[in-house]
């Protein structure tokens, strides 16, 4: 009924959707088995992508040939760049979506390329042959044999939600969980945990009272994630502001009591930095108000998603306390918050290419590993797609660096360090994050996919135009002059000082008070050649014109750190030879195998001088 | 929580959102409760609408100011009349709609009636007081107040799935079961049954090869299903005839020994007229071939639906017996059929207004009767969200007759007559069926939607000019002649006999031969008097000229029964008192408390002489 599949990947929502399709696309043939055809890429919780260092990854993720860029674009009704008075290290894009227009559109897309085949079913184990994946075994009790397996199953490993005091089985609301497959890989020697996640109850818009709200619109000027320019849903919906208070806090301890949380009937740790509204005012109980963001779910729905509102208390707690927010006065609820718990695999038990150490061939990427949020599981979901796809074909494998993306700091925190709780991606895990900009994340990582198949000419041509043409443009405004009498007025006018003989205009643009927009006005040299370019390329010169010595200094570090960061480990070395490397040290070496030098003077337990003896040992 | 609604509609299929929609539009405030907010209106089985006598019912809700139709319009990817060679009485429209818009189109039509809220949850168990319904209790604990409840659970009671050998819970694929409503109304008195109904395997169209199979195209003129234009998808899909063959047979029938309806796994009855393709086979053994429809999902899906391929054999089987299909030597499964077993109550427990006998105000429509279909489902909510509103607002029942509705001769057969398989319409059911027609189905029902409030004055008044506007052009035809010079080429070029005097256009009109696009062409006057009508106008004028003898007739028959058929009786009339009854009569007239002497009549079990009994006590 089958025939053997190259890869068979489990699962389809943002980290399985992205996976089969990079697997496809490089020219495997791939089997995406999901639980219902009809969900997916369903967002589950919020409907919206991106963020402040998750935006950064889903144009990472674009910029390498994925789709969750693309897919977000054609579905989005609100885009906002955030941290746009901050330096463009922290610029962030985030887009509202239609909800069930962006399973849709990721649906139809995944149909559209040839290699990928659609089978519903649950899989509830894997087949195992010596110590390599040979395929998978379904609840309808088909046996699929493939080279290669991506297990993408979120939540639903033995997914169990909770409400107040009641709980049952589910992956999802209203969904199905899945058994059996913690077990046998428990069996077979891996290392499963507990987590849990929460979502905020659904609220029906037309109970709500938007005049005691703040308005929320998108960007005037409206961005995009995808490097590709797709088509885009014209109309934009609005969001709201509003706050907790005093009153809701106290309703909602009356339901303390009966919270899964506090009871201790919930065992997993839950997402420290996306915490419960139960968890908010618990830990921080100075704090008199929380924010609360009121998004639609669709262009056309009255479906509300109550961002900051998490919680897994009784369901009439969540709605006494819900009638006290401002404009919620009257609110009318499709169905309440709840807490879910599911089992993962600590990432230590994985290389740096998502691949298990333990069953060859066989790859993990989303929750599974402990993460939390759609972008840091799609951008898992498509590193895994690639390996599988290069360990089969026996190519070489595909190790983002930290250096170089927010992509490859996730997946070297997750597999160097491991992670208790849902790990979430911030700028500030980033060492180097004046260089992973979503600005130049095209810059950064199309050369990398076109070197792999991914992404084809014309899209690198594309990049190569935007360096060279925005090159150009920093060469311009080095070389042309301007002088007091051109300018100094405008100077005046941005409260910034005069100058007192000709400058470069260099120098003007690399003052905070002036952009280029400013700079053409006063150069009608400057002026006609930037009618040239597109406006991401200007950007582009004139974040490269404010921000140059910055970067060069980041780049430095990164240049002396490399020959460290580089040094590559044989993944065989027999660490408790070492004996003057500490006996922490040596255990966790031994458990993490770091690649490269850099990789274990992360691991925790590993110290400076531990990292001195493997130099030593590792340099011979 | 919650206030005290009106009416809790349960189930959101095609039953619930034309329930939910109709008691709310009539000004009740409806609580709508489904399991999952994202699958409002899920087609389950094909993705098509209408059809022969099912076409008539969609065209009747409309009619009456329901939304199956206007859904299916503004989703449909293809639209045929079907019958248009035969009579108008049997011309009976059918589209294929895009599966996943025409559920978000529902949801979103829905959220537009002010007066429908929704919940998701299951509903465990329903409130009574009494005899007097009260609300519902759900699987969350939560109790809601309600002074009706409609009942639509459809496949969902106590659903059990089965291919092949195995069987598991569920109320669709991928669903989870309802538990515990049957057990509830089994302890207060109801009686409950065991039916099964069963889907095809959905295949991924990319597989199949187009060239083997015949080309089905939509209407070149395409039609409506709604009185109301709405807007439309433009494009439109093809679909495809394909045909089993003894080789198909041979491998199905292989599969037989695992077959859950052979081996008696399977308790409740099956579709007799929409039976598996095992069913087809075992029944109609000397049959060399089945006809298959090949439907596309959906405008831009590749998935397809095998249109007379429903099957419970193992998956295995049904693959090997899809790929001996020409055209389908290569297809791949996306998931494979299977069949369903679901309770149902018997509708002999129910009165006309579709209210059980059992409680007041509570209503069941939909498959929760014994039915099958999406439109015999959606009348009986529509008709049961009516009546739901009627009764707890002390308002005049709506009792929908035979001779004027196929709505009235479902429900009067159901309650009446009961059924024991999964009941579906025909148009052989009506014994008034000239008079049933798609065209007319505004002109009988709309006003008696206005009545009710349902409908508003526009669309009545629009009635009214599409009658007058009808009868203005029959006038004209009866009035204007013509001579044979200006004819008889025409008549001959027909092939029919030419004329040898001057004759009336309806004459004309009048043979079968001549359609009102040929008269015109003959007649200035006619041509230029019928450039103000709209099409549907000048299709209902020729109707009635070419075939007025016969609705006259079929009218006199109605008029002659009506008398008996109105007859009403009593409903605590004790029939146990009339010893000249049959014992049989008198059991089932008890059972069935028929309103009229007409409902009387149909009762099985009921002759003749025991109704000339019933006439003379009745009229006393």
């Amino acid at each position: 009924m089958f025939k053997e599949y190259d890869v068979i990947v489990v699962g389809a929502g943002h980290a399985g959707c992205e996976a089969a399709a990079a697997a496809a696309n490089l020219g495997s043939s791939v089997l995406l088995i999901t639980m219902n055809m009809n969900t997916i890429a369903q967002m589950s919780c919020n409907p919206a992508m991106g963020g402040v260092a998750k935006g950064q990854i889903v144009r990472e993720i674009d910029a390498m040939g994925g789709y969750s860029g693309i897919v977000t674009d054609k579905t989005s009704i609100q885009f906002r760049m955030l941290n746009q008075s901050k330096g463009p290290a922290m610029w962030s894009p985030r887009a509202q979506s239609d909800r069930m227009r962006f399973a849709e559109e990721w649906r139809l897309t995944l149909e559209r390329i040839p290699n990928i085949d659609f089978w519903q079913d649950t899989v509830s184990s894997v087949l195992v042959k010596g110590n390599t994946i040979r395929g998978i075994r379904t609840s309808l009790g088909i046996e699929i044999a493939s080279k290669a397996v991506v297990l993408t199953n979120g939540t639903f490993l033995n997914g169990l939600i909770h409400i107040g005091e009641k709980k049952f089985g589910g992956g999802r609301t209203a969904e199905k969980a899945a058994t059996g497959l913690t077990e046998q890989l428990t069996d077979l020697g891996f290392e499963a945990g507990r987590m849990k996640t929460g979502t905020p109850p659904r609220i029906d818009g037309r109970s709500l009272d938007y005049t005691k709200m703040e308005e929320q619109w998108g960007d005037e000027e409206r961005g995009r994630f995808s490097f590709t320019e797709v088509e885009m849903i014209e109309q934009q919906r609005c969001c709201w502001i509003t706050y907790t208070n005093a009153s809701v806090h106290e309703t909602l301890k009356e339901g303390f009591e009966k919270s899964p949380m506090f009871t201790g009937r919930i065992k997993g740790l839950g997402p420290r930095y996306c915490p419960s509204i139960e968890d908010k005012i618990n830990r921080f109980a100075e704090r008199e108000r929380h924010q609360i963001f009121v998004e639609p779910e669709g262009l056309n729905t009255v479906e509300i998603y109550v961002n900051g509102f998490s919680t897994s208390l009784p369901e009439d707690v969540q709605y006494k306390a819900l009638t006290k927010i401002p404009g919620f006065e009257n609110a009318k609820m499709f169905r309440p918050g709840y807490a879910i718990e599911y089992d993962y695999f600590p990432p230590t038990q994985l290389s740096l290419t998502l691949e298990t150490k333990l069953i060859s061939n066989l790859f993990f990427a989303g929750q599974i590993n402990g993460t939390t949020g759609y972008e840091e599981a799609a951008c898992q979901g498509f590193i895994a797609g690639i390996n599988a796809h290069q360990k089969i074909t026996d190519q070489h494998e595909l190790i983002m660096k930290r250096s170089e993306s927010y992509i490859g700091v996730l997946i070297d925190d997750l597999v160097t360090k491991g992670t208790e709780e849902p790990y979430r991606m911030f700028t500030s895990r980033a060492e180097h994050r004046l260089l992973l900009r979503q600005d130049n994340a095209d810059i950064r990582l199309t050369p990398i996919a076109h070197k792999l198949g991914l992404v084809n000419n014309e899209r690198l041509e594309k990049v190569n135009s935007k360096i060279t043409d925005a090159q150009r443009i920093v060469d311009f405004v080095k070389s042309a002059s301007v002088s007091p009498s051109q300018v100094n007025a405008l100077l005046e006018n941005l409260g910034t000082s005069p100058i007192t003989q000709n400058v470069k205009l260099f120098q003007l643009l690399s003052r905070p008070q002036l952009s280029v927009s400013d700079i053409r006005k006063i150069s009608n040299e400057l002026d006609q050649l930037l009618e040239g370019y597109k406006k991401e390329t200007i950007e582009e010169a004139e974040i490269k014109v404010k921000y140059e010595s910055y970067f060069e200094k980041e780049q430095e570090i990164v240049t002396r750190m490399k020959k460290m960061e580089d040094q590559t480990i044989n993944p065989d070395f027999d660490y408790h030879k070492l004996v003057s490397l500490s006996k922490e040290a040596r255990e966790k070496l031994m458990k993490i195998k770091p690649r490269t030098l850099g990789q274990a003077s992360r691991i925790s337990g590993v110290s400076p001088s531990d990292i001195t003896v493997l130099m030593v040992h590792v340099s011979k």
